[in-house]
C-alpha cells in the first residue's frame, strides 16, 4: 500500500491547483490502482481559496446574506471545517473586483461585507478564522471590515462613519472597545510584500486595475497614511511596514492592527490547516509542482513550502513543473529531491500551453511507470 | 554497486552518440561514484562509425594506403577488435562524399579503396567485418570493393575492367572465382531499406547529392538495372528488390551478391557486437535516448532495438529524447520503462538545440537524484 500526497501550486494561465490534483491521480492510479493518494489543492487566497480547502480537508460552504462592494444588498459566502471550528474566507466573496463590473471606484468600495461574513462565523461557533486577500475592488485599509466587526470611526465632528477609501483621510479617532472576535484566532493569507503606503504600497501598485487614476492613486495613498497616524496614535500600533500590510487595498494591514491577525504565505496557512506533517507520516511521495521554477520560486513558494516539510519528515518530494529555469540548484538542498519539466516537445509556450494537461499527465505517468519498473521497495 | 549500460543514438543535429554517453555518465557519476557505468556510442554505419565501435568494445585502428573514390592514392583506416578478430569498416573512410570535395562525379567514382581495406583486414586475419555504408560519393553498385576482392569483370570484347557508376552498362560477364574472403564473415550496417533501382532506388534517391543531374541519374539507374541483370544470370542472384540494396549507391547490393554479407540495422550490429546480451547480466538500468521518440521509432530504430534486448533480460530502460511525440504509448510494450524528455522550457527549437547538452544534463541528473532519494533496493 502506497500513500502519496499531492500538492501542487496552480500552474499559472494553464490549470488550477485542482484540475493539476486531478490528473496527477489519474496517473497514479493507473499503475497503483491501491495508493492512497491525498489531493491537497493549494489555496493562495484568492478567488476559489474556499474551494480549494474545503476539497482538500473537506467541510461545508454558507451562503450569507451581506453588503457588497457598495454596501448593496447581496448572496456572499465562506466555508467552515473543523466541524464549524474553522472558517475560511476570501474577502474576494464581498468584495471582489468581478462583483463591481465595470463601475471600478476604490475611493468608495468596502470590506464592510468581508467583516460581516467573519461576524457570521464567530457567532456559528468559529474558533479560527483563515482570510484569504486577492482580488479585491477596495482601498479602504480594512476599515469597512472593522466596522462591521464592532470597530468605532468618528470624524472631526464626532461622527461615527464606516470609511471607504475616499474617507480614510476623515477618520480622527478609532474606538476598539466595541470589537468582539469571541476568542477566535484570526490568520491572514498573503503572498505579498507590500508595505501599507508609499510607492511599492497599496494604492500606488494596485489601485490603478482598481480603476484609480494617477491623482485618486495620490490620494488614496494620503488615506492609507493619516489611518496609519490614527492608529499609531490611539492604537500605538506602527504596522504601516509589515510585509503585506499593502495587500488588498491595505486589508492586510487592517487584519494586523484590528484583529490582531499574523500574516503569512498561503502555503504555510494550507500545511498547517490540513495538519501537513501529521499527513506526511507514512507517506511515501509527495509530488508538488508550479507552472514554473526557477530562482523566484527558492523564496518560499509553493514547492519550496512544501519541500521543506517534506524534508523534514524524510519524505521525498518530486516537483512536476512546467518550465525549469535556470539557477534551481538550491532546491535541491531545500527538499526537492528531483524535479522533472512537462515540456515533451520544443514548442514556444503559445503551442506548450494548449497541451499543457495531456503533457503533465504523460510526465507523472512516466514516473509512475519508472517508480514501478525499478522494483522500489516502497513500491511493493 | 549499481551497473548502468548507456546506449543512446545520437540526437540528431545536437549530438553524437559518444557525446550524449559523456553527459549522462557525468550526470550518474555525481551521485553514484562507485558505480559500474558502461557507454556504448551507437554506430549507424556512416561517418564516425569505426570511433565508436572502439570506443564501445575497445580495439585499435589501422592505417592503410588504398586507393581513394578517384583511384587516387590516399590512406585510409578500419577498425579492429576482438584481437584483431574483427574488423570494422566504414565505406566513408575510402569513398565518402568530403573526400572528393567539389568534384562529385558518381559515374566515375569507386570503392575500390573499400575492398582493399577487406582484403587488407582478412590479410591480418579477421574472421568477421562489419562494414558500414553511408556518406559515399559513388554509385558502382560495390563492383569496385568487388574487383579488389578478386571478382572480375569483363566488357563484350572480353576485356577486364573495374566498373564505376558510369561503365556498369559495359559488363558483358562476371567472375567469381577469383574472390576469398578467407572464411570471414561479413556483416553490412545499413538503416535505409531503399531497393537497388527504380525510383526509390540507388540513382534516384542519393544520386543527386552526390552531383548526378537528371540525365545522369537515368544513365546510373540503367547501369545498376544491367548490373543486376548479369549478376542474376552469372550468379543466380535476385537480390535487386532487397532491403537496403540501394543503400551508398548500390554497395548494399554488392555487398550481399558478391560477399554473402546481410544487410542489417545499426543497432543490431551494434548490439550483437558488444555482446549485448552478456553486458545485461547484472545491469541495474539500461538508459537509451535519441533526439526524437515518435511513431517512427516504433519501428527497430536505436532506442527500441535496445528496449527489446533490455526487456527480454528483465532490465528496466529508461529512454532520454529530446522531443516526445504523439502516439509512443506501444513503446512501453515494447520494453521501454519509462521515457523523459529534456526539454526544461517552453521554447522552440531553434533555441532549444542551444542549450541541449545542458538540459540532458539536467534530466539524467534528476532522474539520477530520484533513483538515489527513492531508496530503491537496486540502488543500495
Amino acid at each position: 500500500m502506497k500513500k502519496f500526497l499531492l500538492i501542487p501550486d496552480s500552474f499559472k494561465g494553464t490549470a488550477s491547483s485542482g484540475k493539476i490534483c486531478g490528473i496527477m491521480e489519474r496517473a497514479i492510479r493507473s499503475h497503483f490502482p491501491e495508493a492512497e493518494i491525498i489531493s491537497i489543492p493549494v489555496a493562495d487566497g484568492g478567488e476559489g481559496s474556499v474551494d480549494a480547502f474545503l476539497s482538500a480537508i473537506g467541510g461545508e460552504k454558507r451562503l450569507v446574506r451581506v453588503e457588497g462592494p457598495y454596501f448593496e444588498d447581496m448572496e456572499a459566502f465562506y466555508g467552515v471545517c473543523d466541524n464549524g471550528g474553522t472558517a475560511v474566507i476570501e474577502m474576494a466573496a464581498a468584495a471582489g473586483l468581478p462583483l463591481v463590473g465595470d463601475r471600478r471606484d476604490p475611493t468608495e468600495t468596502t470590506t464592510y461585507g468581508v467583516g460581516r461574513l467573519m461576524k457570521h462565523a464567530i457567532s456559528q461557533g468559529a474558533k479560527k478564522m483563515i482570510m484569504g486577500l486577492g482580488g479585491s475592488a477596495t482601498n479602504d485599509g480594512g476599515c469597512g471590515a472593522a466596522a462591521a466587526m464592532g470597530v468605532r470611526f468618528f470624524d472631526r465632528e464626532g461622527n461615527g462613519f464606516i470609511p471607504v477609501g475616499g474617507t480614510l483621510k476623515d477618520i480622527a479617532r478609532i474606538d476598539m472597545s466595541g470589537l468582539s472576535l469571541g476568542g477566535a484566532e484570526v490568520v491572514t493569507m498573503c503572498d505579498i510584500d507590500n508595505p501599507l503606503y508609499g510607492e511599492s504600497g497599496a494604492a500606488h501598485v494596485f489601485a490603478p486595475q482598481k480603476g484609480a487614476d494617477a491623482k485618486t492613486v495620490e490620494a488614496l495613498d494620503g488615506g492609507l497614511r493619516h489611518l496609519a497616524r490614527i492608529v499609531e496614535r490611539d492604537m500605538g500600533l506602527d504596522s504601516a511596514a509589515l510585509p503585506g500590510a499593502g495587500a488588498a487595498g491595505g486589508m492586510g494591514y487592517g487584519m494586523a492592527v484590528f484583529f490582531g491577525s499574523k500574516l503569512q504565505m498561503g502555503i504555510e496557512t494550507v500545511l498547517d490547516t490540513v495538519r501537513f506533517d501529521e499527513l506526511l507520516e507514512n507517506a511515501n511521495l509527495v509530488i508538488s509542482g508550479e507552472g514554473r521554477m526557477d530562482t523566484q520560486s527558492l523564496r518560499g513558494k509553493v514547492v519550496i513550502g512544501v519541500a521543506r516539510r517534506a524534508s523534514a519528515a524524510n519524505v521525498p518530494l518530486v516537483a512536476i513543473v512546467g518550465d525549469i529555469g535556470d539557477g534551481i540548484e538550491q532546491a535541491y538542498d531545500m527538499g526537492v529531491s528531483a524535479v522533472f519539466s512537462t515540456n515533451r516537445v520544443a514548442v514556444d509556450f503559445k503551442y506548450a500551453k494548449q497541451r499543457a494537461e495531456s503533457d503533465l499527465f504523460l510526465t507523472a505517468d512516466n514516473l509512475m511507470r519508472f517508480i514501478k519498473r525499478m522494483e522500489c521497495k516502497w513500491a511493493k
